[in-house]
């Protein structure tokens, strides 16, 4: 089956294209990008130097339409919500990767994102996917929007807890930990290397976009969850994310219901694994990977848990779930492409 | 006025020749350290090349109180507390690095530490060195408990805020980061720069022996405090501590009362420096100095304040304190050897 | 086909197994590890988690034999060469990643391991799998004495001149690099993190270990070359090797003699990829991969050419390699299980 | 005494003022930036925060003269040129450490620069700031041309051996390599952190501007010098510069030769530190200081010489060297405000 990549020079789209180059189903027919169009792909992203002839062409919603059955769309939020309307029209599924299509509220993408919201109609049609969460609706979908880094992180993370009721739904607290790659390919001077190496530093302190995402999708599960405490860091490092989040359990809740909840839900899960209790996972054990890792321990003095649930940002937090999504809306064996195991060290 | 350090290759060691090398009134008489007896100082730490004729000798407490002053203990936690009581006895001053005369409880070192405690005399009367609080009782102590790196974060970042009785003392969340020189210049499959690089990681979750240090200290500002919520990371960079705190305020609190406990407290003191509202200091805005750099933000949200603080774990967190606290009790200006500007980039 | 590793929780070992899990033709039937014999391979190796259950065990010449057709031997130097008799009596292939096996003419081995050398029948047998130039030789060979990462590197990049005759051979200086993993999994002072991180070393001036295996390579190629000088540094990375080659090149000689030449030998190469003249490949580019990236300019003002030839010292510079060797040795497809994009950023 | 910056939100700006910060004799009387004119100068620098009141301003020669006895340029090449001639005018000394003053021969700036050369007056008035080679012309030169950051290192290293006539003048091989604060403060794509990380490059092969800058000086050494060979890379690491060195020895040379024409020079130096032979500096063992620390090693088989140098870049190879010349100028003690030892680890 062929698929197109649009914004395939932006970090997402390198990583789609290089898990892709090994699908055992899914080709890539076109690759596009309005900033270097008619360049050579390999040309632009050199670590594919000589491994594809494929040249980077201007959008063009007919020819994609024509020539691939699902199109990624790996652009930047505000970007990516011009683009789908003449997709929809056509005989294509796709998978946004941007921020556009993810909150349902109206007025909600503009408070947070600053910039217009997508057209209602596209927004309310799209399925949110979280691939391990709402494999259902994805089959069906034509459109999808792929969820964000930390949100996936988080939710994965706290999902299992609150479908079983385990936590209080006023007091999660979340601290969210993301590498560099996490703020794309823009060059930036709090992404300049000598900026940013040997440097921790937290940014958009209770203003992240990702917070409505998060909650949204909560309320989901849950409608009396309250404003969660959201912070990101930035880590002198190239991948991954960790979200460390702390929440209240119920009176009485046990350390054993809450490893019960985790593997009542994600024992069969292809890619969510599930360390033991008191055993957290790090970043680099998931680097490269479509693996999202969780560990938790629950501190009795506070009646508190720690959740720890690491990802790899442009993996699972960007182009593996897309293309784990697109295994379940081509009816594909979910984890087709995606079996490699981590990179490590 | 001389001073000797014992411990002189670890990286606290290493990190107060490095100050008192520039310091106007303190000169180091003698360095000591069990493992490299013998060698010249410059020919353990390459970095000194040139700049030492001293030669490491074996621990010796008649020696030490003979020739120095003040002697700083920049031992690991367990051996410090076996030199103690000789060097008490002497006519020397004492700064202990170490977390061994820390925690007043008895019981709470061996539960936390996992080692047999000093001796009850020199913990009661050790005094806890966190300069800015505690300024009055340094000045008189003869026997100084150096904080540990993680404490110095927290409590300069939380203090001010229970000084004026702004936060709720049961709802403290402290998600805490630091670099990899924290650990100490031990090797360690957690230290290997393999493993380290590229990768976040969580450690000693709700166990580590800095909480009953943070605890005690809280609880001796305002004797409510409830048990807190910490947890340690380990960041791919070598110096810096973060201190995320999060705590819920008392109702109807503003910003503006949080901005003015901070100035109320910190505004003349030469090493906190405060953020304007809603700006964050990273860490590397403090490498190699002695400043720990403050910012908060309410959000109203969630009515919790989210404080910042950063320091570098080798210097405020452990040499530059000492020396600080040398200062005071030597009555020298608090502020000696001290006055340089943060290294960047 | 079954496959045993050897080694299997050493930076070698679990890129094999890393690379294994891909591979469409050899499975893994079993992982021996001295230190670890008893526990789960992904007990040892985290990133594994839930993906293997093979259990380690102790060597065991008769079961490997038994159980697999070919084995890797991913042991530091000095202790491979104990076990190959015992595996070489009996019908099992054998690939030796470490450099027991590798120098030819006896004591070269022991002068600059300084260890006793192997037994001279089986370093003669040895075929150096250097794939890309022995093929011939390894496609027939049992045993094959798998290239050290900085000959690999060095030696795809001389090579194809030195086939042509396009340069001096009493002049060739390498000024190599290497990420951290290159000095393995062992902890040490000098791959601590913060020895390591913000560092650049350089190491065993004149005196590594790889200086005899390349030129012993040169000399098979021509035999009048002389000493080469080469120099190794240690670069804070986790992977990587470029080898930055000085050559003076004969009289008259041109860009366009040199390109020819490495065009002529690796046009058709599945891992080596030429940039065009002028363009230098970075270490990032085949990361994770198993090709070796080349590119080369000539500086008319010094009649020298530089080279620049790079790899990831982990795949092309061991575990890849090894697998490559082992398609040849096997008969399968030589590229199977290393069609992999390298990872960016 | 008053000293000017212009150019100080950049990175040997930043130094200058962190250096100049702990002067004892030369304090800033104003800061220039044409980008930020009317900001604080902590606002835009802000690990400067609380530290200094001054506000940047528009460049004034004028205001400059009036208020200071000399001016550090620390602008880019292409910029400082224009505004020396206005300041010469004035009575104030120049130190510019922009490459627009270095290199006499005419022609030669606009072919490696590729940018118009100053006017030829100025270029012949600048003394060049290799402050251990040239202090009785620095010491009454007005208008100083310091250094290059790769010149630095690598003429500190060949000098003693040149001054004895120990080497060949034709057969010299530099392989340099730079931490990323060498390319500046600009943001780019090779300098993200993203794609800086983990990766080794080469870069301007054999077209680095600071060739010429060093040929000319081992020529007004020796004018018999054969062009060089000097490679440059980039090296995930924020600061320091190794130059490795690859000399033919003259007929005969001893490695105690070598040792001794070190010593002769350098045995009363402040600022160069020798290594014992066999011995090797790293670049963390001179992070932030004024130090150049010197290692060597005579290779028998290929009779050449491997020396060693490294610098802090952005000290000794940019604000360090100026401040050491500026104390030359200004008749101070050389070592003035520059004692400090190497930040390790």
């Amino acid at each position: 089956m062929n698929v197109s990549v649009v914004g395939a020079t932006g970090y997402s789209g390198m990583e789609l294209i290089r898990l892709l180059a090994n699908h055992p189903s899914l080709s890539i027919s076109g690759v596009y990008s309005s900033s270097t169009a008619g360049s050579r792909l390999d040309a632009e992203n050199r670590q594919l130097h000589g491994l594809s002839e494929l040249v980077l062409k201007k959008f063009d919603a007919e020819q994609i339409a024509h020539t691939s059955e699902l199109v990624f769309l790996a652009l930047p939020s505000g970007i990516a919500k011009n683009l789908v309307p003449e997709l929809y029209e056509k005989d294509v599924k796709i998978i946004d990767l941007s921020g556009d299509l993810r909150l349902k509220e109206p007025g909600e993408y503009e408070k947070w994102y600053k910039k217009p919201a997508a057209k209602p109609e596209y927004v309310q049609e799209a399925v949110y996917g979280l691939s391990e969460w709402n494999r259902k609706e994805i089959e069906k979908a034509k459109l999808v929007a792929n969820p964000g880094c930390y949100p996936t992180a988080t939710l994965l993370g706290l999902a299992p807890l609150i479908a079983q009721g385990l936590i209080e739904t006023d007091d999660v607290i979340i601290d969210a930990k993301s590498g560099i790659s996490g703020a794309g390919k823009k060059t930036s001077e709090a992404a300049h290397y000598a900026q940013a190496n040997e440097n921790l530093s937290i940014y958009k302190v209770h203003q992240h976009q990702h917070i409505p995402e998060i909650e949204q999708q909560l309320r989901h599960w849950d409608s009396s969850f309250k404003p969660v405490m959201f912070t990101t860091h930035l880590v002198p490092m190239t991948r991954g994310i960790m979200a460390t989040i702390h929440a209240k359990v119920k009176k009485g809740v046990t350390s054993q219901e809450l490893a019960d909840a985790f593997e009542l839900k994600y024992g069969e899960e292809a890619f969510v694994r599930l360390r033991g209790e008191n055993e957290f996972p790090s970043t680099k054990e998931v680097y490269g990977s479509n693996y999202c890792d969780i560990g938790f321990r629950l501190d009795e003095r506070t009646n508190r848990v720690t959740v720890v649930s690491v990802i790899d940002n442009l993996v699972k937090g960007a182009a593996g779930q897309a293309v784990h999504n697109a295994n379940i809306m081509m009816g594909l064996d979910e984890t087709a492409g995606l079996h490699f195991a981590p990179m490590f060290p």
